[in-house]
């Protein structure tokens, strides 16, 4: 680092010129050590964002930062291993459902994953509404139970990207969240960190995720497939429908609950399960054990259809410390009653034609289902469920949804906000397909 | 401050969409008094850097840093006031001669000026060459001091702007120094508190200035007027050369020298005197002594010529305590004798064709006469004398100019680079106008 100096380079980014790998990866290091103050981080961080960075030096931050910490090398674990990420929606509970089908077809899946945070829920907090399942594994179990299991859930493992957690800190009091490089960059190292061969990314796109647009879904995919390219990790995108909640329930143990009927088979022809089969068959093509994306998915539904993929999911539950009797009855969980009803209104007649994912997504944390802030709580059992969704008939005075919650001062002002969140037609709608395109290195394919 | 929040506001600057006054204001109040940390401001700075603040921006900036000190009133002293600035260059001597030429014409001019940085000089410590000189003023004696004499010359008087000195600290260090709202509203929170009631702005152009270009210039002198009229204060900006250093002394006692000699009538044709005359018929008009610009040069030329000027320069050095009798004799300061002469080369034959502005600044600053750092100590009589200008006849060998230094091992770096500064050529060359042209409420005049 003897030539770095943090001001030429935050000029060069200023003034819209490329920077090094070399000065990005200087620059992460000394801001991770300290010796660059948050005060030029913040500078170089708004240039990125307005004069945004090209794929090589989204590339080179994401390297950056994933080596500022633990790189899980699984590289002697046998088999193409596949990572899977979503970029976060409402009722998103396809990972727990996904990674034992496309395990139990014979392609390892390890997977770091991240808490709840806003209207989005995150897939650890839903795993631990399981009473006793451990998220929190060392990078020694980690390795063990992806080689034994071929499958791995798990949240903190060792330090992984400690300068992305210090550079997110930042861009968040600093308005520089919403940049499609950053964010790229900051999911990349993270994504990068878990040991994976290939990854499959779930895109969402809608007015529940945070890219609301398919121009910016679409400009994402790209970048994240492009810093998985460079670093030698072919990634396919996926991108899908976020305008409605994802399933019927929202909320950690009320989700895990649909995630096991669907494991079961309950619920094969959803928009949920449209979504699983379409990531899982990326994930079994990419793993080597289908031809296709199209031959993974039936192998995918044939798993579900055998058992196999309940059974890897009680395998998976049992080894992370979680009660397996529950996969048999989940309604012996206690404190999971429905404690009120939101009823459809008078003029509610035909058919759902919308529900608004963000205001369920907001009615949910309401409930104690989410967190406002990374300090608080979240409550398992709160939630919904029952949701009815666009194309269900309706009739007024009928139940839309089922409340869960231990604040029975909230159910007032979230029955109205799920009240708010629906509208009728006198017929069924026409809705965007659950799955819109998909991205390789091939280019884009449209699917929807 | 209650809805104040500077996440909004910065995002809002990075949308490129324009802030309320109130906004700025607000931002600025908590940025001094420690409530917004360095990284939410560097973070503005980048963005308003990169998508440039509106006029009306730029003007409530200014008055958010003009209002965080000391605002010097001084509307019950008779007369209109008017201030100068220069946005400095090389061998800038203009305000010591202008300032009591246009006093002796009948406006009283106060002025606070700062301190030499770079490659530039600061008329304070030009003055401060004068043995005894104090620069340093209690409000109470710079009021005073325009009530007796009509004019004043200090450096800290109260706590000027405070807000632009923590943010010009800033800016300093995250890269976002060159942009031309930000610099117009720093030297205007300065200029505005200075009490005066309009303002003439000498706006540098050249490769010895801050604005190299053109275009740069004309931009911030329509920014440092548009907030000067936003603020009642109006004001005239004059675009002049700072291609080469302004007269033939560089550095602080040398420059005091040719001062006096400019105030006696001796240099009455140079280029520096015809800057001098140019803004002195500004100020003399925007001060309502003269019909017109041209009529306020007339009289200057008349107070020159009567020894008027000279002999409020006088008093003025004896009211801040400094030997008057050295502007009778200059010769009689110690240490000013040339310690090594710079001779041309072989090569150089017929006339001086260029001389570099920057190049012979920074060779100021190697022989002690400026700071590279705000700590350094200037040497007072370092410095460069009887440089030879673009236009004099040349032969090998002769002085191209004197090196003045208390750093022996300094003079040899500082002949080559003073030699290299300069070319030749077999006839005189065609040289830019000293004065462009001038802006003021009704538009630009082209005068060069």
């Amino acid at each position: 680092m003897s030539d770095f100096n943090p001001v030429r380079l935050i000029a060069t980014k200023r003034d819209g010129e490329a920077l090094a790998p070399s000065d990005l990866k200087d620059l992460v290091e000394a801001y991770t050590n300290g010796s660059v103050p948050d005060y030029q981080m913040s500078a170089f961080l708004m240039a990125a964002y307005i004069n945004g960075l090209s794929d090589g030096e989204a590339a080179a931050l994401t390297e950056a930062m994933l080596h500022s910490g633990t790189h899980i090398d699984l590289s002697d674990v046998p088999g193409i291993k596949v990572g899977k990420h979503s970029t976060g929606g409402v009722g998103d509970k396809v990972s727990p459902i996904l990674v034992p089908v496309v395990a139990s077809c014979g392609v390892p899946v390890a997977k770091l994953s991240g808490r709840g945070l806003g209207h989005t829920g995150g897939t650890l907090d839903k795993l631990e509404s399981i009473p006793g399942f451990r998220t929190s594994l060392s990078v020694e179990e980690y390795r063990r139970q992806i080689e034994e299991l071929g499958l791995v859930l798990a949240g903190q493992t060792g330090d992984v990207a400690p300068a992305d957690k210090k550079i997110y800190a930042l861009r968040d009091v600093t308005a520089t969240v919403d940049s499609i490089p950053l964010i790229a960059a900051s999911i990349m190292s993270k994504k990068l960190a878990e040991g994976n061969d290939a990854l499959v990314l779930d895109v969402k796109c809608g007015r529940g995720a945070f890219m609301k647009t398919e121009p910016e879904a679409r400009s994402l995919a790209e970048t994240m497939t492009a810093i998985g390219a460079r670093h030698d990790v072919p990634a396919t995108a996926v991108l899908t429908n976020m305008d409605v909640p994802l399933g019927r329930t929202v909320g950690n143990w009320p989700e895990m609950v649909e995630v096991i009927e669907c494991l079961r088979g309950e619920h094969t022809d959803t928009r949920l399960m449209m979504i699983v089969r379409a990531l899982a068959g990326e994930m079994i093509a990419l793993g080597g054990k289908a031809e296709s994306a199209s031959a993974g998915r039936e192998q995918a539904q044939q798993a579900l259809n055998s058992g196999a993929a309940l059974e890897r999911f009680r395998q998976f539950v049992e080894a992370q410390g979680g009660d397996p009797r529950l996969i048999d009855d989940p309604s012996a969980r206690p404190d999971s009653d429905s404690i009120a009803v939101v009823r459809a209104p008078e003029g509610a007649k035909g058919y759902v034609d919308d529900l608004d994912a963000l205001a369920i997504g907001h009615a949910a944390v309401g409930l104690g289902a989410g967190r406002r802030t990374k300090e608080e709580e979240v409550d398992p059992v709160a939630g919904l469920s029952d949701l009815k969704k666009p194309g269900d008939p309706i009739a007024p005075g009928e139940a839309l949804a089922h409340l869960h919650t231990q604040s029975p001062e909230a159910v007032e002002r979230a029955q109205e906000a799920v009240r708010d969140a629906y509208t009728f037609a006198d017929t069924p709608p026409d809705r965007a397909a659950p799955v819109h395109a998909r991205y390789s290195a091939e280019g884009w394919t449209q699917l929807g």
